[in-house]
């Protein structure tokens, strides 16, 4: 039974672009038949606490003398950690905030990524996660497409991109829509239709995608 | 009264490397006389929350129809607001987890990070905080040396630089300090010397800086 984990992280839950892209994954998804099975956890409206103690950035065999951690918190580790190596598909809405990503998702990553647990570390070499699918919904409020300026401003896809991908060895692609402030911008009043556009795009990729997906 | 705004962010209360260099900036500080005054504030100890709302990137001028905020999460923010309108200097503790920032200094950037209050809008064009003084001191595990394949892997410092520089219009300097985890990593126990001598200098650097930064 493929089994799909769906993250959302937009604090905007009225207008938020990522959570629609999100919503036609999860619609091409269940389009594929009621064994293809998901999680959806919302991390703005049931968020993850900022990781409470650095000793959970380490399993808990590679911790050091004078580390304890409260075993709430790390129950609740184990909670996130569960989820994620229950999925096939790893699914994540990352709206860029203040060109990075919300606190909210930054501490599920914090709590996820874990040296000897779900990253390779010294002697402890599995990678659990390895040859998953990893699909990113990136959404900006403005333009940062390669070429311009503000190109090498996005420090939400690399992050993650960097964890997915290079620690847990996740195949990561990424679906990113622009310009999502242009309904609200008045400076960015005519790039509104080009903003619709790639709204409708992505959306129609994510579903179409969801329908193919290696899982 | 020159003032100073001091955030720490470190999750490690027992070896936190940028804990120390805050705190050799503090000394510095503190060295100039008592009309030098600080506020700290532990954004691990006494975290923000995330940020609750997306209506709170705008000034209450700018919400649109339909962003009601919470009163006691208005107030939160102005809060951080108080303080870092109150800060001639900013001095940050930015430790890199996972490749970019603790979500407790996310969650803090998120709260102050106004548009129309802190970063010009329209026709809102006032920088309150423009040509103040911030510090960031950037402490990685590993080393991010220019030249290494690992340059381009700092998602910490460059988002920092776009919301306290060119949002905020601050002067930002910025003390990194490297090869953190060398005590603890087997794979690095012959750069231990040179991350000693990294951290000394650090401390020696920041404790002169803060003697003389323009305040």
């Amino acid at each position: 039974m493929p089994h799909l984990l769906h993250l959302d992280s937009s604090a905007d839950p009225r207008h938020s672009a990522s959570r629609e892209v999100t919503a036609a994954f999860v619609r091409g998804w269940r389009e594929r038949g009621e064994q293809f099975t998901l999680t959806s956890r919302d991390l703005h409206a049931d968020p993850p606490p900022h990781l409470p103690d650095a000793a959970l950035h380490w399993s808990p065999r590679l911790r050091i003398a004078g580390e304890t951690v409260d075993p709430a918190d790390e129950a609740r580790q184990q909670q996130y950690l569960d989820e994620l190596l229950a999925a096939d598909v790893l699914l994540i809405g990352a709206p860029m905030y203040n060109w990075s990503l919300p606190s909210t998702l930054k501490a599920w990553v914090d709590h996820v990524h874990v040296l000897g647990t779900t990253v390779p570390f010294g002697e402890f070499e599995a990678r659990p996660l390895a040859g998953r699918t990893a699909v990113v919904v990136s959404s900006r409020g403005a333009s940062y497409d390669s070429g311009g300026e503000q190109a090498s401003w996005d420090h939400t896809v690399p992050p993650l991109e960097l964890v997915l991908g290079r620690s847990f060895g996740m195949s990561v692609s990424v679906i990113t829509l622009q310009l999502t402030l242009a309904d609200r911008v008045p400076a960015m009043a005519d790039l509104r239709a080009q903003a619709a556009a790639e709204a409708d795009a992505a959306r129609s990729y994510a579903e179409e995608l969801a329908g193919r997906i290696t899982a």
